[in-house]
Order: structure tokens, then sequence, then C-alpha cells
């Protein structure tokens, strides 16, 4: 497809080639390698969502870390394997899909050492030197000997051919976050050996040196050889550091891969989300100095939204590729987009890390401002196109929120009439509500990519202040109705722990998270409940301590925000807050007011104690604001009599979520609509092969 | 093939044929439904394993749960899957392999509720009333309507009709543990409804009754119809309970299912380890009112592996069948044996549940006592076969701990003539040491099986209180070394947390395991520092109290003995502590002594605080004791001079692990004594079609 651009002139920098050795991307934009749960065990799902990007405009497409040898597998996580030649068919049906519209599809190439467990091989992992592997398993790597180095050699060499073969066009070494055995050997404090791969920063890069040698003999005539290399681990001198040992590492290999592929450590650092890194580009500071020291290009990451922070990076020197993860899976059309001049249109990632949380559940990745994400290939959905209507009729989305934007963008861009209608003032609903809490301001983004599109839209009238009850929803005349109408959080402290409500409740000044957003304010001393286990919690602790508040937090769970650990945060929350001098008390739960005080029952074992609190504040469960759905079906001849067709509640109304499964139940109601149901697509499935 | 067997005739009780509806067992040996992990993902596998059993002569032999409908998918937990006719195939393999031993073939149709925060389907999960999952996703459940009930009712309907198509001959509803719709309905503190399937617990059961009249009526002519029920909670009034309601819904449902298979709820209750539930048939207290009414057979667990013990169960009339899953999981052939007057080559299940770690971990199945669990596909082995010698050298095996008999028995087996040398004065290694810890007396299980074996063969030498050094190893004659040498616990600190000693160490009393075990006492205040996570250091913690002493156990974890969780045990394993009156310092290291005072470091912030302590007991990593091997292979001169072969280092010498990974790495080299590599066999594994 041919599009006439607009693009304004200044991007036109973003669109240059770069050559990589023995292959040129077409441009700058550089999908990094990234999880995403579908791996060695959905690669029609995963060759599907990497061939959108390369249609999307991205000039190289990147797996996820790809395993090379059973001794490195880190099951139950869902990474690529190529172990051996009969990997590759499935990984050709990635390469194929990026190579149809013109991508170069890259390969992260890892043994992962200590950081496996090898939990499904059984095999014993290994390390540089003995050491118990980092998960909690009773499971020890042993020291390498030089048989394993050579062994390591040998199937490095082995997947960088069957890589070739594969059709991919870049090769990775990979030491970028402290999960590899190559970053291992290079830290001091994993690596105690007495040979010559031990002691001086040489002999520490040794094994990477050697390994890139050999994966450039192998393939470097054919392929582009990257490498990933975590500059900094934010640990000052204990750690690998860019004012340290890192400029070491780069001086000594400066010109031997054709890519340096340079990025920070730990990945919670790496993909930091945007609670705790608010500003795109926030990794410059630290691999701003690997150009100095190579003449090969450079491809780094920071959440890349912007076109012009792009050029600003291109022309000042401190990349020469846009490395993209994240931005990528919000809108795989990004790079088109710029292309086209349409920037406006760009789904910016909102920096939540619900993508990550797949990986980390081993379940396929979603994304909050995509809902096609991970269901290319399972349920067919395109990020651009949406199939066109069926009927002529009317639609009333009823609430603004996450789901009920998202549910009428699709709508119109299905081409049906459609009529959006807020209660309240503003558009957004708890996209809107969530984004003035605290580290929460770019969930805002969620609503002003909608709100955008359907602004510029002549087939959806948008009526703000308009609170609909049944009579006027009967009145109206459309023939579709979709209630979006949200949810509210409960204030009697039921939830995951309590199944009744907390005894003496009516006691205490008692809050919810939906009361402390509209602004009420508590007095004094407060204790926030928490048996959500998501950020609200945590987001409300710092939003009262800023207030003035003394401020306790009490979870049932062993941790803070414990959910918040599969997006990377749990450990930077808890850390943040305990920095502030909120209290934390975990293994207990609020089970009743007495006295004026909060009994506390221990999760292990009943015991109670008592503290005392001016205010409680209940972040437990949420109830579906379904009254209207429920009132109007309950009488579906009064539906018949309007010439109502069909009823929908969808989002939070109908199963309260994440901001990412609002979006997505909306999204899905605008597919189905008049359409397939919303489970046929799944029975088919990607299911092991049966012939042996 | 016919064995002559020489059978007690007090057990051909256990042989007797029992009717299930329109099916017959061939005898009393009832492999109840049980997780694994291999399940939806690992279909050969997983038939491969349940054919191994039948051919055990199990008489029935069931499947792990089996989701009915993607509305209820607990990924990234693999169990089974029916969700339509195009899981069929997959679930042939294994009725086949189990009808090929004459064994009946039982499914488990599951639908798992607001338990299942269906990570993949991304369907609102459902339940009798609204509430949060019961993980911490953040998902939310909704109430069933009338519709939704229609639903799944004919979603087990058609789930029944798919399964009798497959091949089952039994067919499960499943209520057994807190973690399905239908116990969900039960159980008042879920189910808030108030139209018919809500408030009396006639109405609570009306869905129970509805699905296995419809499940009776759809396959029962063809079909046994068992019903899974948790009787008991041990939450008292609170809960299911065996002397409450739980006689109401036996009562109102008695004659309904061909089959009443019974357990306790929840799982960690169900599967109690040994450590908390040492003698078999721990269930029979709340089981035992079952049979009294209903004239339909009952089967229900207890890890039975005496069977005497099994025997009495008939006798008395508390089962007519003995179910087992862990037993069934280190013995298949357990009712062979028994048939066969061999009951003393069963292979008793220690109660480790280092198998239910596999499904917890999403990883397939291991088992301590029988290493062939879960590679009966994979690696083609058989719990009693093995290739016989294809040499006439003889072996020796250094050690007598978990790897080194496991070896020398297998080298036995095969036909090699093996020397057995163990340098001190008892067999079994650390089987034997930690068997004398509290809880752990059925790690002694390990070294009995084995030793029992090994002493009665002919083609074995072992020789006690024989430390070998170099010289003595040249000097034997023997072409072929295993080392089975063990580990020690580190006395420095260092492990996962550290990566250096801990300074000032020397100014105070320190202790490893191994220190206590062998009778070393520590005085006054005991601080240990739990940086190992598995059961070390809780175990230790219990019998440094019952020795008297002041005990504080730290942890970096954030709780106690945390790779427990995925035993069933960590819960249990806090509670039993705190209750004890063990300090428990949870988030910490031990990070220094100073002046005397143990120096915690909070792993979240750095902020440390003193505490005082007389005496420190370092539970951290474990170091190989590989001096002889490192000696030996550093000469390799000196071996071939001496004729030796071969030298292999195996166990905890090698890298130390899990009692398990010590039995299987003892195994593993046996099986691959001069044969293929380790990790051959791991290349072909289970993939996913490719043909769409």
């Amino acid at each position: 497809m041919s599009v006439q651009h607009n693009r304004d002139p200044r991007y036109d920098i973003l669109f240059e080639p770069v050559k990589i050795g023995p292959v040129t991307t077409k441009n700058r934009f550089y999908q990094v390698p990234h999880c995403n749960g579908l791996g060695y065990a959905r690669p029609k799902s995963l060759a599907a969502m990497r061939g959108m990007k390369a249609e999307g405009g991205w000039g190289a497409i990147c797996t996820e870390e790809v395993e090379i040898h059973p001794s490195s597998e880190i099951s139950p996580y869902i990474e690529g394997r190529l172990w051996d030649h009969r990997d590759i068919p499935a990984h050709r049906l990635m390469t194929d899909a990026v190579h149809a519209h013109g991508a170069l599809a890259g390969v992260e190439l890892v043994h992962n050492g200590f950081h496996a467990p090898n939990r499904t091989s059984r095999l014993p992992p290994m390390a540089p030197s003995a050491m118990p592997v980092d998960a909690y398993d009773p499971v020890h790597a042993r020291a390498m000997d030089l048989t394993d180095i050579r062994n390591l050699r040998k199937w490095y060499r082995t997947a960088a051919i069957n890589a070739r073969d594969a059709g991919y066009d870049i090769v990775y070494v990979y030491a970028g976050h402290c999960m590899t055995t190559l970053m291992h050997f290079m830290l001091s404090r994993f690596n105690h050996r007495s040979d010559h791969y031990g002691g001086s920063i040489e002999n520490r890069v040794r094994l990477t040196r050697e390994i890139l040698e050999d994966v450039k003999d192998a393939v470097g005539d054919q392929c582009g050889i990257a490498f990933r290399f975590a500059v900094d681990e934010l640990l000052g001198k204990e750690g690998m550091s860019s004012d340290g040992e890192a400029q070491d590492v780069v001086g000594m290999l400066a010109e031997l891969p054709d890519l340096w592929d340079v990025n920070i450590s730990g990945w919670s650092q790496d993909s930091s989300t945007a609670r705790f890194e608010p500003i795109e580009g926030y990794q410059e500071k630290y691999t701003a100095f690997v150009k100095s020291m190579t003449t090969k290009p450079v491809v780094g990451v920071g959440r890349f939204t912007s076109a012009d922070a792009m050029v600003s990076q291109i022309k000042r020197g401190v990349l020469d590729l846009i490395g993209a993860a994240r931005p990528s899976i919000a809108d795989p059309f990004l790079p088109n987009k710029i292309f086209e001049g349409r920037i406006d249109e760009i789904r910016e990632c909102i920096g939540c890390n619900i993508c990550v949380s797949g990986d980390n559940l081993c379940v396929p990745i979603r994304c909050t401002q995509n809902p096609t994400m991970g269901e290319e290939w399972r349920r067919n959905w395109h990020p651009e196109k949406i199939a066109p209507k069926v009927s002529e009729d009317a639609v009333l989305v009823v609430g603004s929120g996450p789901s009920g934007l998202e549910c009428a963008l699709q709508l119109a861009n299905r081409g049906y009439q459609v009529t959006l209608a807020e209660a309240g003032t503003e558009l957004g609903g708890r996209s809107t509500k969530e984004s003035q809490l605290p580290g929460l301001a770019s969930y805002a983004r969620v609503r002003d990519y909608r709100t955008n599109l359907l602004q510029q839209k002549n087939n959806v009238e948008i009526y703000l202040d308009s609170e609909l009850d049944e009579t006027a929803i009967l009145e109206f005349g459309f023939q579709h109705i979709f209630l979006a109408t949200g949810s509210h959080w409960r204030k009697d402290g039921t939830g995951r722990h309590h199944h009744q409500p907390i005894p003496g409740l009516e006691t205490i000044p008692t809050f919810t998270p939906d009361d402390l957003i509209a602004g009420q304010a508590p007095k004094g001393r407060v204790v926030i409940f928490d048996d959500d286990h998501y950020y609200m919690g945590g987001v409300l602790a710092e939003k009262l301590l800023a207030a003035g508040h003394s401020v306790s937090l009490v979870t049932p769970a062993v941790k803070v925000s414990a959910w918040t650990e599969f997006t990377l945060e749990q450990e930077r929350i808890q850390a943040k807050l305990l920095n502030l001098g909120i209290e934390i008390i975990t293994s207990q739960a609020v089970s009743a007011i007495k006295n004026g005080e909060l009994e506390l029952s221990c999760t292990y074992t009943g015991k109670t104690k008592y503290i005392a609190a001016n205010a409680l504040v209940l972040v437990t469960a949420r109830n579906a604001n379904d009254d209207l759905y429920q009132t109007l079906k309950s009488s579906p001849e009064n539906l018949d009599a309007a010439g109502i067709k069909t009823l929908e509640v969808i989002g939070d109304a109908y199963s309260p979520g994440s901001l990412a499964s609002a979006v997505y139940y909306g999204h899905l109601a605008a597919r189905c609509f008049e359409g397939e149901s919303w489970d046929a697509a799944l029975f088919e499935g990607e299911r092991p092969g049966l012939v042996s």
C-alpha cells in the first residue's frame, strides 16, 4: 500500500538506512529483543505478532532471548529455543513473517548460567564459580571447567549457524542483563576463577570475546553480529558501571560486533515503569558514552514514543538506531505513522509493564494501549484494521472510561454511527482519575489517544454531563446499547481475605480509593488495608504521606503491592515506601475495629494485636456499577418495545479488572458486535504435535 | 508376563474387582486424579507416565483436573484440557496406554470458577457471587446468572460426551478442593445468592446435583460417574465439615454418583507432607462416615504404601478402593509387587511433595524415590527395567548417599560387578543424617529401599568405614569410578545474598547444618541465617527450640522456607514456627557481626539494625565434596596407568541439590554408563504443531 505522506522533513533522518555488518536496516526503528510469553510454546502466535511489527514499519525485529542448549532453560518461562536443528522450522515462521515486510530478523542467543535452574531439563546449571542458582530452587550451579567452556563456545557457534539457516539476519551475543553466562563471567562478584577466564577484566571478558569471534567466524559473512551489553547495573563499584568497567569492556570489544545494543541492568531498571522513570530517554546518561568508543552503530532504548526525542538521540550522537520494545508493543505501526505524518495517531506506551506480566506469569503478552497485542494469530486481530459494519444500526455507548472509549472508537472505525454518553464532565473515567495519583500521570494516555481520534470522526457524537437512566435509554431509540459504567471500590472490607464485612467499621472514618480520588480528606493517622495487591494501595500511601499524614499499610500478603512483582515494580515500591517513612505491616489483616483501635490478625496464626488509627482506607475489591444493566436486562419486554436489539455490559462494569482488561473488553465487544461470540476464537489454540 | 506369585493370602482382598456403575475395575488399586506438569502441553509424556502405572497393576488410572471450557483455565499451570472435540486426540493417547494393560481410565472434569484468573483466555472468570479471583491478579469474577449456569451445565455435558469418545471409562464431577465452581456454590462463605442456587444447603448443592444428573444422563450408560468431594476443610463451622454440612451433602447425593472419591481440603491438607502427617491413613477420621451413607463404592487417600494398612481400610469398611496419587508416583508397580508377594521391593513414598513442586512450578513432575517419574517418554525410562551391561568391567562407587546408592543399585541391575565404598559407619549419607531431624524421619526410606535390594545382590560388595584417597583408588584396579562424595554446608555465609564472606564471623560461635547434625551444640540464644529457603532452616529452628534455645530465624526472603510453597508446606511451617515461639525476621540479611551483635540489613532499603545472639547458624549454600574428583581428574596419566577408563562425579558432589536430584543423577549416570550422553535425550521434546 502506497500512502501519500505529509511528514515533517525533520523526521526524515529516522528513515535512513543503517548498515549492520553485511546487512542493512531500511530505517532506524529497531525492535530490540523482548520476551512475550509466546516463545517456543506458541510459534504461530509469535510469528504473527512479530510480523505485525514488520508490517508497521520497524526496520529490524528481534526475538526474545533464545536458549541455545538445555543446560540453560528457564522453564516455566516461555522464551525461544534453538537447542538444535529441530527448532529451525518454528523460527522460520517468524523470519518469513518479518521478511515479508522488508524488515531484518534478529535472534538473541542466550546461555543463562546460574539464572537457569533447569527445572525441565534437570541438567546441572553452570556458572563461572560454584553457587546456588538465583531462584530459590534447591539447585546449585557448578563451576565451569575448560571442557564446559569449550562446549559453550561450540553451542553458541552451532546455534548461530542454525539461526542463519532459520533466516535470521542479525545474530546476538547476549550479555544485556545479569541473567546471562557471559555477564556472570564479566562480573567480579560472580567470577572467582583463578584461570585465564577470571581475575582481571581482560580475563573476565575473554569468554565473551571468544564467543563474539566464534559467531562472527561462523556466520559473520551473512549476518550482522550484535552484542547486547548492560553498561550499568546501578550498583556503583559493586557491579558493572558506565563510569567503571563498562568502559573497559566497550574499549576492548569496540570494533568486534557489528552492532552495539546497550542498556542497563537489572531488568526492572532497564524496563522501568513510568511510575519510576516518567521521562523517555532515561537510559541516555548511562549509555551515551558508547558511541564515542566505537565506529559501529549503537542501539539503545528509553521508552521512546516521541519522534522529536528520537531525532534528538540521533542528531546528538547518542544512538544510531532507536531501540524499542514497549513502544513497539503499544503501537506496532509507530514507524509508519511517523513516516506518513500521522504522529498524533501514535498509541503511546503508558509504561505500566502489564506486557511484562505476561512473560513473568508464563502466559501470552498483553498491552493496555494495544488490545490486539498477542491476539494477531489467535483472534486474527490487526491493530489498524477492523471488519466494516454489517448493518446501519445506531449504537449508544454509555460511559467514557477506557472500555467505553475503546468500544466507541472501534465501532466508529467499523463505520457504525456511535453516540458516547458520559455522566461526568470529563472523558476518560478511571484513566483520567487515576492519572492524578502519584506516578500514574501516563495513564491519561489511554484517554488521550482515543479521545483525539474520536473527536475527529464524523460518525461519532460525544455528550458530557449526560447521566442516563433506564427511561432515557429506552426512549432514545438506539438499536444497540453498550454499558461501560465502570466499577467502584467496596467500603466494607470484603475481598480476598474477608468474605464478610469487617466488624466495627461504623466506629471509624473509612475511605475508599474513590473517596480519596474525589478529594475526601481523612484526618490524622491513616491505616491502609490493602487486600487488592496491585498498585492502588501503595500509590495511596504515597498520596496520603504527601498530604502530611502518618501512614501505615497493612496487607495480608507477604509484601506490599504483591502483584507488581510481575510488572517489575514490587521491590522498588516497597523500598520507596519504606524510605519515605511509611510503616509496612505484612501478613496481617485488619479483622475488626474495637474500642477505636484496629485489630490485626496474623494470616499464619490468627493471633491478634491492636494498632491506633484515626482513619481507615479500604483497598480491597471492587463492585461493578451494573445497576443500570441489571434493571434494563430484567425487562426484556421493555427492550423489545424500545427497539433495542442488543444490550451488553463491558469493561469494569462487567468484571472489574486492570486498565488493560477494560480496554480489551471494549475492543472485544466492538469486534464481536454483530459477529461471532466472545469465546469462539479460543478453541483452536496451539497444541503439541501428536505424531512422534 | 506371567509371574508365579508368593502372595500372603490376606492381601487377596486387594485384588477383588469393584463395580463402578457400568464398568468394573480389576482390583482395588485406584490412582486418583493428580496433577503432574505434563498435562495438555506434553500429551506423549503424559500418556507414557499413566500407561506405566497401568502396566504396574493399578486398576484405574485417572487424569489430573481437565478443564472443560476456556472460561476456566488456570494457566500457566499445566492441567488437562477438554475444551472441545479438538482435544480428543491427545486424550486418546492416554486412554489407549491405560487400556493396553487392562486398567480403567478416568477423567476429572473441572470448572475452576474464581480460582481461574484466565490469564490466557482473558475471559472474565465466574463465581456464585461477584468476588476477586483467589490469586492476586487484578481480576474479579462476576456472579453467574442463570444463562451462565445453563452454559456450565451444557459445557459439562459436552465434555462428558467428548470424554467418553476419547475412551474414558470413568467421568468425574469434581468438587474435591476449594478450587472448583461446584465447591464454591456449596460453600456459604462464597455463595451469597438469593435465588434457588443459594441459601439453604439444598440450594447450594443444586448445581452439583444437576450436573451429576446431566453427566449421568449423557454418558452414564457407558461410563462410571465419580464424584470427588472434599468432606472437610479443617475450618470448623466456617467451612465444609465432616461433622456438619458434608453429612448433608453426602446424604442428599448418596446414590447419585457411581463412585464417591472423598478427601479433605485445601490441597496442602489433602496432600500433606510426611513432615505434618507422618502416619498413613491420616484422612480416615474425616472420610470414614461416607461409606455408612451410601451403597456406592468409596475411594479415599492417605499416602498408603503398606499392604496391611490397605487391607485394614477395606476390612474395617472405611474404603472400597485404595486411592493413591503419591504412592503411585513413587512406585508405579506397587500393585504388582503386592500381587507377586514382593512387598519388600515397594519403593515407598517419602511424603516430601517434590512431585507437587512440578505442578506448582509448571514443569514436569519428578519424584525423590522414583527417578524415572516423568521420564517415561522423554528418556524412555522404565522404573523396573534397565538395559543390561555392555562390558564385563568392574565399577567402584564411592559414597553411599542417595546418589551413590541409586547408582550402585542400577549398575547392579544392569549386571555390572559393583563395589560400594562408604567412608562412614552407616549407609545412606544425607538421607540417613537428615532423617534424624524433626519431621524428616521418612527420608530414611530413600536409604532403606536401596540398601535392602543391594544387600540381596550377589554382584554387589559393600564396604563401610572405608574412606578412600587417590592412592587407594588408583591401586584398586577398577575400570570405572563413580564419586558420590556429597556436599557440605558453607560456613562463611556466602550463597544467594552474599558473594563475599560475612565480616566478623570469627567473633561469634558459628555452626552449619552439618555441625548440628553431627551433634555440636551451641549455647544460649541462637540466630539462624537462612539463605537456603528450602526446609533446612525451619527444621533446625525446631530442633534448636526443642533443645531449649531461644531461636530467631533471619531470612532475606519475604517468608520462612520460601521454596516450600511449592511443596504445599510454607504456610504450615511458618504457622508452626510462630506458634512454637520462634522469632521470624523476614526481608533481612545478617550482613556483619559487630561488637558481639548481629548486623541485619533490610533487603529493600539496606538500612541496618542490630540484634543480640550467642551463636549463629548459617544455612546458606553448599559446596560439593569434590576434592578427590579434582585430584584424580587432574592427573589423567595416573588414571590411564591405573587402567581407569572412566571417572565420574555424581549427585551433590557434582552439583548440590535436592534429595530428588541426588537420586536422579545417580540413576542418570547408571543409565548413561557405557551408553549415550546425559543430554542426548533432551533435544527431541514435545513441540507445538506448526501446520495450521
